[in-house]
């Protein structure tokens, strides 16, 4: 593992990390901020974010503020790339669909099963390397945004106990009924749609075996509101009894101005829940 | 003027505008950020911000943080291109000679001196641009980080009375006396260092007819610091009885990380000029 950037930030320390994961059985970058407290020793909740689509560890890192909101609660946030990469990597001339795209699963059908295995990564192999190589303690929160929302609320529901908060901005909340999620559902899993509910909030919420509050914010001049569809979620909450935030907010996009504008009530959210 | 971007952003909005300046004969960027106050109708004070080589607007709007200070206080912030750009502007293969390393000066050499005009724009066009088309009022602040501190600094320094507030993270203080410098003022302005002083802050301190205080944050990892010369500053200010307030940061480097880690308390510093 090696660090492969570091910068002070806020009292605490901003840090790229590569290494090879098992997982994807390719080389990963993730970021991980390392709030003041965690440098004066002290073992803090981990945050971990999944990005949306195209990005990279650094949009997150770069342009979230998310720094300030975890220095100030004392929590390392660790944020992942999106996807496997590499020139042995395979991939799609579509912004969508490949690397950039992994959609945080894993595929079971060719050329992507050999290493789009991003749910392996960042629910198992991920939190193991953290907690074991940083001052990290076991109480996780996941979050994240659009296709990373849609990974934060998945990861959590596929695993009951791991995560004590999750929360999304603009997530793609249905997968299986819009374009973005046929479609790479469809590549990475087959064309048979019964593979595709166990990763799809919308479908997980109504048999949840656990029953974690959801904060969701979504943006209501969002370019992208028919992928993400949080009628539905709000619909499929409400049958399972399953407690909802949703919050519209009034002339909000899809970008990271709209992400730094929730972040720090967002890191608030998980911290309520990571420092109890 | 055309509105190019805009983003809602901490209940304010971000913009970036595009129009034909007459100082520099080409197309020039900004971004804007208008906080609450001042889409609720009320003129708000102006925070001018300049950046650094190799930026354009995009890199202090998208990553240094400063929306939600700018609402909680009121400001206007705008932040230009660092050059004139494009197809018929002259430039250089090096990052810090031609497009996005105009110095915030006026040259006289060729080929620089047709479009290079960067003083006019930033201390002249814009801010009348700026009090002309958004509920601005004239209270001016300005600040900047590396060649767009030494742009803030030389251009308060230069025009008393037209701006009440001045800060700079790790600017080139002493152009006249360091590579990245040197070399500018040299293809911008000739061979002769007589004419390099007046684009100078160490230099203008000395003979300065106002003495408005400085703030001036410096990481004290920042890996140009032999290009910056916070010492050069501070015996500057020591020699003219200037006020300063010098802050050296243990472990922060030159990037946004270091940016974004101070801009609210930059931004605080002129709120009380700008508002009292």
């Amino acid at each position: 593992m090696q660090r492969i950037e570091q910068h002070a930030s806020f009292g605490g320390r901003q840090e790229v990390w590569r290494h090879a994961s098992a997982s994807t059985g390719t080389p990963m970058n993730f970021g991980i901020y390392l709030p003041p407290q965690a440098l004066a020793g002290q073992r803090c909740p981990v945050l971990y974010w999944l990005s949306g689509l195209t990005c990279s560890e650094q949009n997150f890192i770069t342009k979230a503020g998310v720094q300030p909101h975890a220095a100030a609660h004392g929590l390392i946030v660790v944020a992942p790339d999106t996807s496997p990469r590499g020139p042995g990597v395979a991939d799609d001339a579509a912004y969508d669909l490949g690397q950039g795209a992994g959609f945080y699963l894993n595929a079971t059908q060719a050329p992507w099963a050999a290493h789009y295995r991003m749910q392996d990564y960042v629910a198992d192999e991920l939190p193991a390397l953290i907690e074991r190589h940083f001052p990290a303690s076991d109480a996780r929160g996941i979050f994240g945004h659009s296709m990373g929302g849609h990974g934060a609320l998945v990861t959590a529901l596929r695993h009951p106990g791991r995560y004590r908060s999750v929360s999304a901005l603009a997530p793609i909340a249905a997968p299986t009924q819009v374009p973005w999620g046929r479609k790479a559902l469809a590549a990475y899993l087959g064309d048979d749609p019964a593979a595709w509910a166990g990763w799809d909030a919308v479908a997980l919420i109504a048999t949840a075996r656990e029953r974690l509050p959801l904060l969701i914010d979504q943006g209501e001049a969002d370019e992208f509101l028919p992928q993400l569809r949080p009628d539905l979620l709000r619909a499929a909450c409400e049958a399972a009894g399953h407690p909802l935030t949703l919050r519209l907010q009034p002339g909000y996009d899809h970008s990271y101005y709209f992400i730094a504008s929730f972040i720090g009530e967002h890191v608030a959210h998980h911290a309520g829940a990571l420092r109890s």
